[in-house]
């Protein structure tokens, strides 16, 4: 019996195609998935740099991110959806969300260093950040920027907390809560670095507006 | 100096109005922002029977889901929103949902008692659910269903945890987590009990689909 | 042997006199601590109405902070210490710090209201509260004010994170890992809802400007 | 005095052997225990490579389960016992309760990756899963396999939540709190990670039925 | 649309019935729900002495364990299975689990106050104790009760925690770690205070051995 | 797009720099925020010696803090900040803020080793630490130097909670607790090892007492 | 068959009897536990005021530690140890522990409100503390006391946190992480609020001294 | 400055000597404290083999125990102290108590494995336990041996939880809520992992003994 059954099916049912999260798999279990899915497309997270060098050539990998392609890379076409992130320490997440959308053909710029603690920055940049109708925020430490920013803004906001920071933000604690106790309503928030969850999501949102 | 200044810019700014969160407040401080008010509409949650009966007559007031509407009620139109519901315990967060979606004109019916341990449930009401554009769902003890229902649906999923429950669930933290560590990409949640939030993320993300 | 001991020295020590915390105590030892004090004057915080009723009339009692002044009270003069506080659920606190200032005959306005879901509400009055030597900020939810304020100032701020909130905010818990995770340095932090050690502090800190 | 003594008596008293549990132990220890066990039959779990290697040849080591047997092997004989799998990342777990259930001489066949995300692939196996007397369901992330599982079944699900997972679920605290807030009644559990525990459970369970 | 459908399906389909959790129902929802039964046989746990009184008088009503049966009582039969109890404060949860048998037609008597800080209590019952085919074990404080009994007996045992004790006892957590991490294996583990869903799994387990 | 933007201004609306955080960002990107700042003052916290042997010779790096100063070194004057410290593990996080300090041209002592277990220790050095306008206390274990010295001075006292420690202490919560429910008012807390913040607190403090 | 079976045997065998504590258990309960005593000496711990109106009048209450003697009372004699206490709030603990040893013929002062904020109050009384053989400590809030005590002693000292303060300190942890975690060895403790606990261990200890 | 000032005056003032913690502090750190020392008998704690390399040859290091004794060795008398150690994994725990006793001149044996789910292995050795006048206990995992050991013996139990396990055992919490939580009165704890702390404590109960 096979060890794995992925689920080709997924995309057609939800809207987002399944992922291969590469935690805790060995490089020989991710190869084997590569072979099954016989050039068919597959995206996969959490790829280290030691097992994506075990793996074939042809994936189109992005070391920081570490997220890997794989088959046919799809025209990118503009999403709507905007990625606003804190610090450059939040960068490799606000990738994972970035190339999850690229994955799906949606292309989304990065807003990158706006933390509140100089809010000039955030400031400078709302105009081009409210002409987005999805945002996915990225933020570790405190997370205040959940909250200043859907203040600011009609886009729903997908806080996606990072494992940056030390102390009592370590792993991300601190600024989950704050995105999920946020006084802002209309912040909505992922698992702790989860950038692939927050783009799937985002993408279930834009559909949304579509009409079903 | 006056001790609130009430946001009436927000729903312009954001596109949902500012409410009141009566826990921690006083009868008489309730009493004064209703009285700045000066008609104007006002959501108030998490009011309790004692302290409605503090304040004037005119309130619509809900005692399941702890909600008042002051000021014009708006005629409601068709949403798009659904809320799930997994047991009867959690109707009354469901319905802090269902009436802040009202307060702001927006239709949303609930669909109560579909928890995961009896599928059929769920499975009997598959199609309606698949026709909503936006889905909240409410649950309380492990959350399962939040992993279940995404699994199904091309909609968002706002997941809204409950503090139904005892032991490890007590509070609703299993739920919670359930709902941030799920392993169906299109999640998103927002706090414990926090039916108001989600209506909030909802009306963001029914605007998102028809453009900024 | 007496079961207590005023530190009467303690404001001759420290700066700052010693205070009858009254949760834990039962009215009778609150009375023979008033008694043995014979006249000198003394703080009490979290001070309940019901055991106040059980009290001498003479106290200064201020139900919102549940604190009491007994003695002689002190004539005011302006501190350079200002109290920012984020929600109208939050002034009960504010109050225990505006008590402890007067108490120690030192004056101190407070700023209600500026929670940052709506920033106007701050940035309206941030030209008054940079006149401030030292700031007090009182926030409870997710306490973002206390990174945004930091990054707008030049005074120290002592965040007093409040159990206001519910669900992960319960208790205090997710306002206090944002004064301790803030990005913004110059926050300081102190229990939650202790808004007595905040003001003992802030005493300490306007002293501090003046040499030792 | 000898640092050990085994438990030899224990399976005649309980139905199943001692192990060892080679974690925080050397190979210097694991070895003297092999030398004392002159030959009898021991069952060593999360035994690293690395120390497999200081051990002797003929041990029956399996690297996936990191467990190794020693001394002579039973025959294997029908169980009655499932091993139903979440994910990929889920088989090192599964694998531990396997080789335990076969060291007792149980045959056990591991349904692989039938997460509730794609909640077909565990429909689709649902016949040949309601066959079992008991059932083992390993799950990461928010096992929310447990619950649905339950709700299908006749057998008692022992639930084993492993440590896949991260932000939330890291170290598998998510997955324990579903297993034991489940609105499935019928669901028991074990400690994370614990395959063994949950195999030597089992053992008793089909024990259970024939009778003391 | 109806609040609540009733899984009357369950048993047929899992062996065991539905059962209402009565926390967090307002008397006026059970009431419903025993009407909807229409005589059809159901069972209430956590039904406190005041809603009790709001409800029918037909209800066979135990207050220590706080449930009630409606509808006809079957006829018990000897179950194999044993409840063992470490203090008299644990009867209540231990009665839980007593009445869901009973419920089901099961007898199961209850072994009291038989904790390890006097180990002369466990081992004078241990004969009749191990004459069960499965244990039920319920215990509060740290549970030391469920490793100790475990390494005594063949059959397994399913740990009840209680949220009896005080300090890090307080609400159960002490006993479920114990419960979680025993190094006595055949110990499986269910929510705290939840005699009921060890019922659930006991039932299952005493049917597991009868073959499918 | 540029990843970083460095909020030069803090120090003028702010009093204190800002500074990089190096932890989470790679040698590069760290080697392109100094190339950026073109000769400008820049601190650097939490940087490796791995990472440092990355970067131009120029910087003026200190191992046991992990800090580099990069640009022209301000002269030192006498702050009348003092830094006392528990232990000898503990000197890595008061050099943090002994090199902030420095950064800011501000010279600041270090009294070492005078931990509570043997309270001689600190009264040997009471006289000189007395004469402190503002202290910074560095502690890990349990950190009850925090309230022994705050309640024998007149500075206001900044603990900086350390991660020495095991068990309980681990990662800095138990000193991080005492800090926060100290008996002694007067203390404020900064994050676990943030011995950057500490002296950013203390840089505000000095400049209250002369003013805003 | 009965619902408990008290230990009498445990005096002779440990040293310290059996109590009974009273939370969780119905007036109901302990009455039946005083009948079956007939007369024999019992302990009853947190037996609050209307449980014990409900109880016979014989019992020797004191309502400060919520203990009851029952039965013949034994002459005190001079025990060696010495109860330390922080502060008022505190003395409803230290009087369980006092209470304790009284039931076993033991005298034992107690030393109030010698908390650390005022050092001077611990070090005037440090003659007469060094006098005692085993000294029981009792603190909330951050609970220093510990430390700084023994640092100063050649006692053990036997660390009882109270549930005294609030936010961080709520329910005693931060007391009980300081205890734990401290620098000054020679400290042990017990769970919160446990002065029965602290007794019983003080009667071993000075026993221990006796020789076995 | 010096960097440390070690307390010689703690044996005499303590009874017990203070030891150096080497976790945390450098080679060089440590060789200038032995340095310092100069041929004064010091005791290193915690002292990885990797450092121990870098460290004077005269150094008596036990790899197992991690401890090392410098200077002079005292000859070893009967303490009347008894290690018992549930497992094997516990032995370099018991082995930091042991080199400790040895240390202070006194001489204490390990009772090794002797955990709970074979209770004949302590039942066995119960005589030889009872003959100690203070018992050591170490025990990882649930910790279910000090509730049991307690109960058999007159001894002050000092319970030392390890960090022995995995899951709900990781890092030693459960095995430490097992030993504050007891329903076997006479058990006092350190902290997990802490060795020496008991051997301190055991040191001081034996003097206690003695009279003051």
């Amino acid at each position: 019996m096979s060890d794995f059954q992925i689920d080709w099916q997924r995309e057609e049912r939800t809207g987002t195609a399944e992922a291969i999260l590469c935690d805790g798999k060995t490089a020989g279990q991710i190869a084997a998935m590569l072979e099954a899915a016989a050039g068919r497309r597959l995206l996969l997270t959490r790829l280290s740099a030691e097992k994506r060098a075990a793996l074939p050539d042809a994936l189109d990998y992005d070391p920081l991110s570490r997220t890997a392609l794989s088959g046919e890379l799809r025209a990118l076409r503009d999403s709507g959806i905007g990625i606003v992130c804190a610090g450059t320490s939040d960068l490799p997440v606000a990738g994972e969300a970035r190339r999850t959308l690229a994955f799906h053909g949606l292309d989304a710029p990065v807003i990158a260093d706006v933390g509140v603690a100089g809010l000039w920055r955030l400031m400078d940049k709302l105009d081009r950040i409210r002409g987005f109708r999805v945002l996915i925020a990225v933020a570790g430490m405190e997370g205040a920027l959940f909250s200043v920013l859907a203040g600011l803004v009609r886009a729903p906001v997908i806080a996606v907390p990072t494992s940056v920071g030390y102390g009592v933000a370590e792993g991300g604690r601190a600024a989950l809560s704050t995105a999920l106790a946020t006084c802002a309503p209309g912040v909505v928030t992922v698992n702790i670095d989860n950038g692939f969850g927050a783009a799937c999501a985002a993408i279930r949102m834009t559909a949304a507006g579509r009409g079903a």
